[in-house]
C-alpha cells in the first residue's frame, strides 16, 4: 500500500530515519560506556520498545502505572516507572505487576511513598527496585540532593521487598534551552548535585547501584560526566519541531525527523488552504507544526482544522490543491503520539508496518 | 463509590451542573423558536448525545466521518457532518453509513466535493443531505456568500441521491471575542452574509430548507436573527476556562462549569505542589487549567505533571498535601475530552455513571 492511500489524519513513521536514529544513539551509548533505557512515554508503543531493546537498550522507562501495565502486557519485561506513584490502588497494581515482569522499578521522593510501596509489595509478596528522585534543577518532583536523599535510600533499604536501586536525576527543563552552552551549564549544575548525593551516600556507607536520567537535549553531557550509568532519552527516535529549534554543539549527534502527521487539504480559498489535522491530531503546547511542503506555514489550529498560509520566507509555495496529502512535523512529539491509536511505518513511500500505540491514553 | 475513590487523572462530569446546562439551553431554544443540533465534537459521547436528544435536540453535528460512524454505531440516527469530507474512501464510508441511519447530512464548499459525494451515493444506492458551507467571517472553510453558494446548491440539486439541505454558516472565530459587543458585531456581519445568500437562493428559485450554525459564545445572536433555523452549540454542556473569560451581555444565559479533570497531588516541595495531570490529561491550546482549590494556580504543564504555585491573588491557599485530590477546569473542553476514554458522572460527590467517549480519537 502506498503512503498516498493512507486515510488521514494519520501518525506516520519514516522507518529509514527512525532506524538511523536508533543506530546513532546505540553507537553513541556504546562508545560512551553508558546504558540506554529509552523513555517509552514518547512512543507508548511496545513494538518500538522491542526494537530499542534489540538495539541494545536494557529496558524502558515510563511515567505511569498504566503505561507499565500496557507495555508489560505486550511483552516488555524490564520497566522503570520514573515517577512518583501515589495512592493505594496504584501501588497495589504496581506490586502485582512486579510478579509478572523480570524487573520493575519506581521512583520516590517522600517517606510515605516508601511506606505505601512497602505495604503493597508485602501484601502482594513481590519485590520492587526503588530509585530516589533528586531535584537537580527542574524544581518539579524530587527531594533535595544530599542528606534528605540519603535518608530516603536508608528507608528503602529498611523495607522488606524494596531495594534501593540508585538515583533518578532528570533535568527536564534544561532539554529545551536553545543555547547549547547555557544548556551545558544547566546540566553541569545537575551533574554536580548528583556527585554531591553520591558522596553523601558513600559517606553513609550506602552503595549507589545506578544513576539514571538525561534527555534528548542533554544526554551528551550526562554521558560524559562519569556519574550517570543510564540514559533515559526518549524524543531522539522521532524528534519534533521544538527540538529542531535547539541549537547544537559543534560535532554533536544529529537525529532526523522520523515522525509526521499525514494530512489532506480539504478546502482552499484564494489566500489559504485548510487541512484535516488540527488540535486533536497533533499537540500545539510547544508550538504549531512545520509543513513539509515548500512555501507553506501552518498558521492556525482549530479542533479539527489547520489553516495554512503561503509564506515566501519558506520558499516558493508549491501548489496545494484540494485532496493533496502533505506531511506535518508536530510541535511536540510525546503528546502528539498520545492522540493516535496506531503509527504507520513507511519506507520509500510504501507502508511497511502498522503498530498499535499500546499505552495511548494510559493516564493512571 | 465516592468521588475520592476515583483513580486519577480522570475526566469528571458534575451531573447537576450538566443537567442544568441542558435545561437552560433547551428552554432557550424553545422560547426562541429555533432547533438544537448540538455539536458532538465537544463530547464525542453517545450517552450525552442521547440525553441532548431527550432534551429536545433534533440530532447532532460531528466534524469527522469516523465520529459519525462511532455515534451511529451507538444508536444516534440523525447526524450532520458539518465539515468537508475529502477522498473517495471517506465518501464511500459516508454513503454506506447513510443507509444505516435515519438521516445523514454533510457540508461542501467545492464542486468536486459534490461530484465525489454524488458518485459515492450512486455506488452505494443511498441518499445524503448536503449543506453548502459559506464563509461568514472565519475565513477557514466555506465558499463566498451569494452567487457561488447558489451555484453549489444548484449542482447538489442536479445530482441524483443528493438533496440541497440548506446553508452551513458557522462563525467560529467570533465565539471567543472577549468583548460581548464586539462579538455581537462579528455575528451581525455573519448574519448579513446569510441573509444575502438566502436572497440569492430565492432569486434563483431555490428554496433554502435550513440555515444551521452558531456556537456557545454567540448563539443568542443567531437565534434572534430570524435567519438561523438550527443552533450547533457544543461547549455549553461542559464549559471551560477559556469560555469563562468571555464577557457576557447583560441578562445573557449563564452556563455552569460541569467538566473537570480530577487529579492527585503526587509530590510537594516548599514552594509548589505537583499533580498527576499534565499535557496528556488536558489540552493547553487555550491556556492552562484553573484549580478548584483556593489560593492555587496551575503554573506549568509538562507531559505527565502539573506544577501548582500558591497565589495570594486567588485567595488564602488551602493545604494541598501529598495524596490530595483536586478538580481542574480545563482550558479548552473539546480537545481535553478527546484525551480520555470515559467520562465519570458524579452527583454530590458520588459516582453515578461511567460513559465511554465513543468517538475518542476518531480523526478520519
Amino acid at each position: 500500500m502506498a503512503e498516498a492511500a493512507i486515510d488521514t489524519p494519520a501518525l506516520l513513521l519514516d522507518l529509514n530515519a527512525f532506524e538511523r536514529n536508533l543506530v546513532t544513539m546505540a553507537q553513541f551509548a556504546d562508545r560512551a560506556g553508558v546504558q540506554l533505557r529509552p523513555h517509552a512515554k514518547t512512543h507508548k508503543c511496545a513494538a518500538i520498545a522491542e526494537i530499542q531493546i534489540e538495539h541494545g537498550a536494557v529496558g524502558v522507562c515510563v511515567q505511569k502505572t498504566e503505561e507499565a501495565c500496557a507495555l508489560a502486557a505486550a511483552g516488555i519485561d524490564d520497566i522503570f516507572v520514573s515517577n512518583q506513584i501515589v495512592g493505594a490502588a496504584k501501588c497495589k497494581r504496581l506490586a502485582e505487576l512486579a510478579k509478572r515482569v523480570r524487573r520493575l522499578a519506581v521512583a520516590v521522593d517522600d517517606l510515605r511513598g516508601i511506606d505505601d510501596l512497602g505495604a503493597a509489595v508485602q501484601a502482594a509478596d513481590s519485590r520492587l527496585d526503588v530509585f530516589v528522585e533528586i531535584d537537580v534543577g527542574q524544581h518539579r518532583c524530587g527531594v533535595a540532593p544530599g542528606r534528605v536523599a540519603v535518608e530516603l535510600a536508608q528507608a528503602i533499604g529498611a523495607r522488606p521487598g524494596l531495594r534501593f536501586a540508585g538515583l533518578q536525576a532528570y533535568q527536564g527543563s534544561a532539554q529545551h534551552i536553545r543555547d547549547p552552552r547555557e544548556r551545558a551549564g544547566a546540566i553541569g549544575a545537575a551533574i554536580d548535585l548528583v556527585h554531591l548525593t553520591r558522596e553523601a551516600l558513600r559517606d553513609a556507607g550506602l552503595p549507589c547501584p545506578r544513576v539514571t536520567g538525561a534527555g534528548t537535549g542533554s544526554f551528551v553531557f550526562e554521558a560524559a560526566s562519569g556519574t550517570f550509568d543510564e540514559l533515559q532519552v526518549g524524543s531522539y527516535v522521532f524528534m519534533d519541531a521544538d527540538y529542531s529549534r535547539n541549537g547544537n554543539l559543534p560535532n554533536a549527534l544529529q537525529f532526523e525527523q522520523s515522525l509526521f502527521v499525514l494530512t489532506t487539504v480539504i478546502s482552499r480559498a484564494e489566500a489559504h488552504v485548510v487541512v484535516d489535522a488540527g488540535l486533536k491530531a497533533h499537540s500545539t503546547d510547544s508550538g504549531l507544526p512545520l509543513v513539509v511542503a515548500s512555501g507553506w506555514r501552518y498558521a492556525q489550529a482549530s479542533d479539527e482544522h489547520g489553516k495554512l498560509l503561503a509564506d515566501a520566507a519558506l520558499g516558493a509555495p508549491v501548489s496545494l490543491d484540494r485532496g493533496a496529502q502533505i506531511r506535518l512535523i508536530p510541535g511536540h512529539c510525546d503528546p502528539t503520539v498520545n492522540l493516535h491509536d496506531w503509527i504507520v511505518g513507511v519506507r520509500n513511500d510504501v507502508v511497511e508496518s502498522v503498530w498499535p500505540i499500546d499505552a495511548r491514553g494510559a493516564l493512571g
